[in-house]
């Protein structure tokens, strides 16, 4: 059976204009590799509704999952919550287990639940809430959209909170072997290596280092014995 | 007159996998907005021909500009080139002018010009050649699709190459005030600005560091008195 597939959207003009550079992606592109979900795409969209809404819709029909980041927090460009509620044509309203976290929360530091803190305990009707044990306001899942933070710290604990409960497909195993020569050396012989394991990828990503060009091949699959045979002879291929 | 739009496309498997944190969108991104070219969604997609294709053609029609990179060297899973044939319906071989470059280069270096090294002067027909200062192998622009490499030090020089030649707007310009206050009390006087100021793009990005919350608040805008103009009532929202 073929793994889960998913996509992931990554929601905020900061990410387009240059002035953040975007880690979750990378975070979880790892972590579905492990959990054996495969990461088939993944877009980057600026804080405009009807950008996220057809974004939403077009990802969560092709894949099994999809998975946001940011645009969940109480300023007025976190507009998040009400697309994904517009996209699955559901209501959305402070919900009271979302808003008693929350209370409970700022009861302790001190701070007041204000109505600006609370938009964070707004959720779409029928949405299941993700823990969020950094920072309390939670994300929420609806139908197959995780929503998460955007605050890398914040995307990592709602990652670590959601993924264990999503059925995972076998872990996708890779081995590297780096070659000392170019590209253009190793593209026949590794040309036919790919087409002799067509069940494996075989990428190959070209380095220049102190004036000597290579090249680390890396061998990726779901059966690790048929990964050992095709590093064996590409191992062959190329000696030291 | 409102700015350019661009997208970019990024193509890999080994961005998807984890293994690679791409650096070449965030590049991108500044260098767009200096330029005054506004970058509305960047995509990242595996080395899949209908995936990459698809994408092709959905950018190109949606924006002014497409900026890919990655896939256009000399290994099997180099497929950029004939994607973006396919997605402009031209035919695609090797040109003679990019053959000179790369005969050239490797005359020089020693090294033959064989199958694979040629497979880099496959040119879909109708293109222009995008200058590559550092590795010879070129780039190429067909319709409004600029085609560049992956190697981030490659990639960034065809930027260089190409950018000058594009018709740029205003460029982007912003302004940052750092709040040590948490978002949820700057939340609701921060609305209201960005209800007064309509014509500028006001972001609020939260931080915690050493126990202390904040938000750095960016203004932007291409009316830099208009910026002025809001920061000042900013920092008088929120004195010291």
């Amino acid at each position: 059976m073929p793994n889960p597939t998913a996509a992931m959207l990554v929601i905020g003009d900061e990410i387009l204009s240059g002035r953040t550079r975007d880690s979750n992606m990378h975070y979880l592109a790892g972590e579905l590799t492990k959990h054996g979900i495969d990461l088939k795409e993944a877009r980057m969209v600026s804080d405009d509704h009807d950008t996220i809404v057809t974004a939403v819709k077009a990802l969560s029909s092709n894949h099994d999952h999809v998975f946001t980041s940011g645009g969940i927090g109480p300023t007025h460009d976190d507009i998040t919550a009400d697309c994904i509620a517009a996209a699955f044509d559901r209501s959305i309203d402070v919900r009271d287990d979302a808003r008693a976290l929350l209370a409970a929360h700022y009861a302790r530091t001190g701070a007041e639940l204000n109505e600006a803190r609370l938009r964070m305990a707004r959720i779409p009707e029928g949405a299941t809430l993700i823990e969020n044990p950094v920072s309390v306001a939670p994300g929420f899942t609806l139908e197959n959209v995780h929503v998460m933070a955007g605050v890398p710290s914040v995307f990592q604990a709602m990652v670590a909170s959601v993924l264990p409960t999503l059925t995972g497909g076998a872990p996708l195993l890779s081995q590297t072997l780096r070659i000392n020569q170019g590209e253009g050396v190793i593209a026949g012989p590794l040309g036919v290596l790919a087409k002799d394991f067509p069940d494996l990828m075989i990428g190959s990503y070209p380095f220049q280092k102190d004036g000597v060009y290579g090249a680390n091949i890396v061998i990726r699959g779901t059966d690790g014995a048929l990964i050992d045979q095709a590093m064996t002879r590409l191992a062959d291929l190329f000696p030291e």
